[in-house]
């Protein structure tokens, strides 16, 4: 099977980086394809970056429809352009924030999420309501840094998401953390030995979930909501 | 006072239209302005369709920026770009669907929306939810045309809409009625008449809502979630 | 147009400097007309001097029915006797504490909420549930002083009044911040240039917002739970 | 101990009825004294009513506050005025309306209301949302006939109600029913008996409820907000 | 009457010791016959002890439906099996914690919860979800000592239970506290008098409901959702 | 790797279909193990059916952890004793009511339930609210028949079940169906080839759950609410 994994920012290094993610947890008979749009913008840090974002991703969606994708993931912890997306696919589309929070919940009565700058914690909360995961979400807590800062100096953000991380797991009353963002997805093996609680993260979660939905013969339902666009 | 109102689909007829409602409800000393983007999807009807349309929505916002607009309106009720408008302007930015609900609860404990397709009844469902009016829509009709049949078989629109107005009116335990589609707006009078119930247009409730942030010198909060854009 | 704007409690200073507030954003063509029962209670602080004060208010709308009213404010944040000043008034009515939640929503993500004594922060509370907005009010602060300290001690309240936003602005995640007393009115303006972030009072809030549906031509819906009261 | 029952209209009539029931399941050693206000409304039928009635209801609960009274029973199901009721108690004070809820869930999962008039259903559903019942409440029904129609022709209102309770019973997958009015509490008795489901009367039931928080010394708290209403 | 006490734990001392309880607040009227079940586990302190406690809890109660019991309480705060039970029993059967938090709300805005370990807010605030009442208690606290203390080393838990409702008081914006262990039964009394506001214990809460309902024969709905378990 | 499939219930020929359905989706390199406990309930049909399944179930789960098996599934749709199972288990454990409702999330933004009796209905809505889903089901259907049906009149079950996923594609306004009972796992092809939406069985979505889960390295957390249970 096929995955194509979009990561919809604009950064090679980045869709690099969640590529080898994604294979890392994938069967061997899956065959993940990392791509990036080729215009857009740069990191995802909010609303109107997401809305830019949007239609990059969606081209890349709609240009391999006749290729037999098996299924698409949207890499970037808003799950931006979900609903579209999933209009214009056959295959299942799955965003990482909802893949890790659906995870998260299977684990641990409630969880934690660890993000990068401030102005993002009121795309999960958002996200958290629309999806019904409210309750199950103790907080929402940021590293104050950049989303490229996570491929630019690894380290230093390394340093400040595990310290977040033993934070949450010592106040927030949690059994587990969420990573709120497609470039933390290198770091939660080493995370979750350092921090002893299970850290979920959404790229590899939503690799296992599309194949899960493969496995199962489950599309995305063509029937009402998500029928393709309609033509002018 | 300028209040750029944007149409995100790029129907010129539907733009005039929009235009003119806007004009009819406005200060005197209000100027309206009514534009299209150049390019994007001729209508709005469903998840993909919003998303194309923000990008062309969102450089109508950008390019004038420098002309000192006191406030922008997205003349299509799935609001679509809501927060990314709000980042990038510095005048408020009001959407037609919030607008149209803040209005009906000022006048009614309930209403109901009569919306064009049924597969946009999802979009008005998310907004309800995620701007706390669940409780007060008893339900969310709609007419089963596409949305250019308001421009293009007018008559055939308007008599499926009186007659889902008055269908609500009759069995859903409401006091108001929501118009759920920019192109709706030119029908609002003859409806109200009609129908005999307060009958709540988005395009008119914005321009009234814009004017009155103005007057009260309340401008979008750039401390926190609605800062600019960061760059990269 | 005329509007009434009705101060619930006996205090002729407060409903002086409550109209002041008023006529200063009405439009040119507006009369505001600010009374207060003659009998009732001196401020309203809890839920007992609501339920007095709501006998006089009331009778202050059914006075005016005949004489054109085209709007009433309740100018007192727990919006007392709200439906059933709808029941009696053709006219639209707005509660301040409404009006001031729906223009927050319109301009940030969140709001604190800066009321005056502790016993009425459940006002408030309860305000948010019935109107849905629990979940954009991220805290309900108080200057625990009485509501006569506004007229009394205005430097003395306003020093406490600027020093609650500004924890509000640095600690609650928000974008703006709700007054949470008519007589906080006339200080809204000092505040924004203060803090720095749009302060919304709920007085001015209303003025535009009864104008803005007089230029709709959308009164209060007579039609089901709004109807007049039976006669018996 | 001594209940003193609130007919909060002012049927003497209804009065005499609503004791008589509160009479036949109070304890031998529980002394009633049912009363209504002298001056106010005769029926209680919307949120007009209501806010007159609440006058003439805290003054009959002032007025014994030195007699030592050992609770206050609401007995109209909008509970009107509970909490200002219960700023100037010091015994508990219950509503008919939140007697019957609690009750209801004790022994079914799920209940539905039938009360007066259709513009009576708004305040229950409002009451559900605020105490927390929504989710109980599947269905509130009316019998479309004004409250005195319980006085002058008693068995039209019971035989409306009667059958209403049976198509609640048929169709609202339910395990119990909740009667909307404190003048249906002579009915409860036959009601049980013929529609063959738990019929909960908030008129009884609060008898019991303050019975009980007597026997365990439970009072309205007077710590925060239900303290004395403050001085001025 | 006779009501059937149940401890679903294995402790003898503690059987004996809610036995006391309920009998210091029963009518002279009221047998209360408290019990416990011969196997299972010695305290519930998760939801496993919750799974394996039903049983015995179950089987008590079924062994006694020849007797012509007016009443089942399930005296452990998690409610556990409480649905199964109102299955197989013909009496009302009420859970303490339900039974607490429903006498909380009627004297109180908001209340807290003070509980043994830390493991078991997560049952409480499941708990509160389901019955509706989420919003109404302001804070989960704990004692941080294992159930058995309650017996053991009475003294040291009740120093700690009198230091934790003394917090609560102070900080939690409340105006009643509910005690989160049948254990803790016999400490209400004296925890009402030291921590000053209303101190709510779910045992002596429920008989006094068990009472009510009996007084209003109103009995478990055998219709729909509590109906029998079926034959196989 | 090994799942241990539980059928709750004490048909050996539940077990064995369910059995099959299990390793239908299950990886060539994972070992599905299906049992059934030896004393307990034949069939599940209501709460009281649960909590006897529960001793058993969790007896399974307790017997193996010497074993190394990766992941529990609970194939009853209640989810019995999910929360206790998790406390004793050191693998993943998942019930199929969640895995179902996980999944359908995925494809569609509504689903309807179609369970076995229709007092198997409230299990499934407390199960909706207690995860968060209870917006995205649109409606619980049943076929008014008793589980054991399933095995003993498969041909009269199928018919019944396929009507009903027929009606609520016409009507409900949804884009897939979740199937409510493991035993109707085996139908879950057939189904979704007639009705031509997706179906989602949970039994089947368990498993790859289960095996996503393992695939990632993430265990039921054990710090905090799933912690074992406590040692008397």
């Amino acid at each position: 099977m096929k995955i194509q994994v979009i990561n919809p920012n604009t950064s090679k290094d980045m869709t690099h980086s969640i590529g080898l993610s994604a294979k890392h947890v994938a069967l061997p008979t899956t065959e993940i394809i990392a791509v990036c749009p080729e215009y857009g913008v740069a990191s995802i840090e909010g609303h109107y970056d997401e809305a830019i974002a949007s239609v990059g991703l969606l081209e890349l969606i709609q240009n391999v429809q006749s290729e037999k994708m098996d299924g698409h993931i949207i890499a970037c912890f808003g799950d931006p352009a979900l609903h579209a997306a999933r209009e214009i696919a056959t295959a299942p589309v799955i965003g990482i924030a909802e893949a890790a929070f659906h995870m998260a919940t299977l684990v641990a009565t409630k969880f934690s999420i660890v993000t990068t700058l401030a102005r993002t914690k009121i795309i999960a909360e958002h996200l958290l309501h629309e999806y019904g995961f409210t309750q199950k979400c103790a907080k929402i807590r940021c590293i104050d840094l950049p989303v490229r800062t996570l491929e630019e100096q690894e380290d230093v953000a390394y340093a400040q998401l595990r310290a977040s991380c033993i934070e949450a797991k010592e106040h927030d009353d949690i059994g587990a953390i969420v990573l709120g963002c497609g470039g933390m997805s290198k770091m939660v093996e080493q995370l979750s030995k350092e921090v002893g609680i299970p850290i979920i993260d959404g790229v590899t979660a939503a690799v296992k979930l599309i194949e899960s939905l493969h496995a199962l013969n489950i599309k995305t339902s063509k029937w009402g909501d998500y029928a393709p666009p309609t033509v002018k």
